[in-house]
């Protein structure tokens, strides 16, 4: 399948490079291509290498322009800083959007006041419920955006894979695809349809206790599991 | 050990019976205990029994105002709706809370636009800082606040008691004496300490995908777990 992957962070790094290995045709876009792939130092204050130098070793992968890379997509991923991700799709483009399935996998950090950041949107609304009205002809879903980006893609990585991924869209046949994806391409074995885009306020307000527990852990390789 | 358990709700019953059935000296503290005594219909629009019933089946749980169950309690749970929480304890007295631990179950939620809630606080700052804000010699730790009231007591009834509880609260002291009662007296296998009161942002905020879970999962028999 022709995906598109917006984004160059761990998160869009990470899916591109899971998605392109499973066999997909996989374009990752970014706001200035060549601004990109001059940057000596990797995001993530240097934790990550250069975009360049995963590029080298994922050159499979395709990179361009946002639109270009979103046009080229048969299904999106919007794999951004929540606080870009309103205009990184406007400069994808609403028509490059339209009727396509848009996983969206950000989360409304903000970083303003420092580090535990807190959110920029919640409890009454979601940053998956603004995509939404602001591009109502994409089928949006909201998923992966509680866990690490590791474990996104390899969920088997932790505790066996014994934990759950919500999905949540208004759009059900959507929902049917993205659990799909999940399930068979990713690999998680417990995949729970939340149902409409509102339950994306519940998924992204748990941000604060998963950041709270990266740091009594010791790290982001942990999941949440609903036992029943 | 004497406890004081405020609220008479689903929570305030379920806390206060099990602790008196471990043998605990518990007083559920109310408002009005004539007013209460007199109700011909429980809370939740009917759905639990009027409280003089339920506290002819539990005889050996002491019925007093929020003032006098407070004073006899050496530990005291607040099992209030969050809407009245702080008007509760104000009830309850400064004094009666004074170097005690108080174990916060509530949660901030606001019916007044329907179902689902909302929350009343979050984000910046969570009922249980407002608690202790409110009541600065008091030992507050949240917890339970995440799952029914049933499991809150009786783990075990899902999935084996495999799945997690968190604890929070300035008082490292306290927050060791809120883990051994959850593990040696209602049986929790996984106690994390989160650290200061700040995390009780995070277990309150995952009240939101709580009750869609509830809704998605035909009833609250669930809980968290976190897969590491």
């Amino acid at each position: 399948m022709r995906i598109a992957v917006l984004g160059t962070g761990a998160v869009g790094r990470t899916l591109a490079g899971k998605l392109s290995s499973l066999g997909h045709d996989v374009t990752i876009g970014t706001r200035d291509v060549d601004a990109l792939m001059a940057q000596t130092e990797g995001p993530m204050g240097g934790r990550l290498p250069p975009f360049s130098e995963w590029s080298a070793t994922n050159a499979s992968v395709k990179v361009a322009p946002f639109a270009e890379a979103a046009a080229a997509g048969e299904l999106v991923f919007n794999a951004t800083s929540g606080d870009v991700t309103l205009r990184v799709l406007e400069s994808a483009g609403a028509g490059n959007l339209a009727g396509k399935v848009l996983v969206d996998v950000s989360n409304p950090l903000d970083f303003s006041q420092g580090f535990p950041p807190t959110l920029s949107v919640c409890n009454t609304d979601s940053l998956a419920e603004q995509v939404q009205a602001a591009f109502p002809d994409a089928r949006v879903v909201k998923t992966l955006n509680i866990t690490n980006a590791a474990v996104m893609v390899e969920p088997g990585s932790v505790a066996g894979g014994d934990h759950t991924m919500f999905v949540a869209g208004n759009d059900e046949a959507a929902r049917g695809v993205v659990t799909s994806i999940l399930t068979d391409w990713f690999g998680w074995s417990d995949v729970i349809d939340l149902g409409d885009l509102t339950a994306a306020r519940g998924m992204e307000m748990i941000l604060p206790l998963w950041l709270r527990l990266m740091g009594v852990l010791d790290g982001p390789a942990f999941n949440f599991k609903i036992a029943r």
